[in-house]
């Protein structure tokens, strides 16, 4: 059976703190590439993906739902709909390779999870979701470790860089440059991104347009 | 048989990033937990450690060698010396785990090699050392797969956050009380050192001392 595939969107205005080197255009462009990349992993992986967005828009290859309610109570409605695992995953995670989404759907616990970096939480896969609530935003990792602990629920952390970096910052742009293999490593080469070597530190700089 | 693990290490002013929030006897006590967490799971894989050092000191769990030479070169000559499999990890690498290691020691392809945050590489695993020769520092990460691929040795890279995690800024310490299992989480602690919450994100603040 088909694993639901639960990604957040924001298509308007997303990454702010990239807006030293992107345009406001530019970043949604870019936050549209990263999804691209996501949904091209989990559908690899198996599942059937939805876009639960923050505003409507169009995409071709999954259901798009415009949410008119905060993230977690969002995120809460399908869960307590569902009676079949569950996989909510961020949008922002360009270096997602369809092994990284199989390795977290082949976990033996009740509940993986993917710490992003500084303590939230990138991906969760729920075998029985009417048991789980999420909580974002903060220490969401911890949360969501205690979540499923006072749910009598068993939690793996998946070891994966892959599924653990997203991408908030110039610096993360390195990653992607790095390690990429989708759409967004070759959206940021368009654009004229490429990795600069200054002081023995790998850093990113953007060239003129080509 | 064994796998030899070589762990290069700088017992004396290391991690200078740190000073903002420790001093150099604490570094040189950190350092020495991490390297502990290393040694002890790069045992419990199976590998046999042996120490690279820049300045001699004592360890019990592992063999040392003082080198009087740079990193690449020592590492060079071990690696045309060697018959065997060889194991480079770094000492930094505090979230480090049995799993993770034999994940690395299990890759099919003829080099598995982790990068480290921004370029570099936290590990190497060798099947066939005279082959390979080491470049780090720098982008050294793009270097060693070019130096695979230029011997014709296929490569695999290993997708571990926790190997990935290499800790250099206060900000890293973060992940450390987030999802260390060992003895650097232990000493931190032991310090005062505790997550803090700050306008949603995560940090970390120093106590008094216990």
């Amino acid at each position: 059976m088909c694993v639901q595939a639960i990604i957040p969107f924001k298509p308007v205005n997303p990454k702010t703190r990239l807006s030293c080197i992107l345009t406001q255009p530019e970043r949604e462009q870019f936050a549209r590439v990263m999804l691209d990349d996501v949904i091209s992993a989990v559908t690899g992986a198996g599942c059937k993906p939805y876009i639960l967005s923050t505003h409507p828009f169009s995409c071709d290859d999954a259901e798009t739902v415009v949410k008119d309610m905060g993230l977690n109570e969002a995120l809460n409605a399908c869960l307590s709909a569902l009676h079949h695992p569950m996989l909510i995953i961020m949008a922002d995670l360009p270096l997602v390779t369809v092994d990284a989404v199989s390795r977290l759907l082949h976990t033996a616990a009740d509940v993986g999870i993917v710490p992003g970096r500084g303590g939230g939480t990138n991906s969760l896969y729920i075998k029985n979701p009417q048991l789980f609530h999420v909580d974002f935003y903060g220490a969401s990792f911890r949360d969501h470790v205690n979540i499923a602990r006072a749910a009598g629920m068993s939690i793996e952390v998946i070891d994966s860089f892959r599924l653990h970096t997203d991408v908030d910052e110039k610096e993360d742009l390195v990653e992607i440059l790095l390690h990429g293999e989708g759409k967004s490593r070759e959206f940021l080469m368009e654009l004229g991104f490429a990795l600069s070597i200054e002081k023995g530190r790998v850093g990113i700089q953007r060239n003129s347009h080509k």
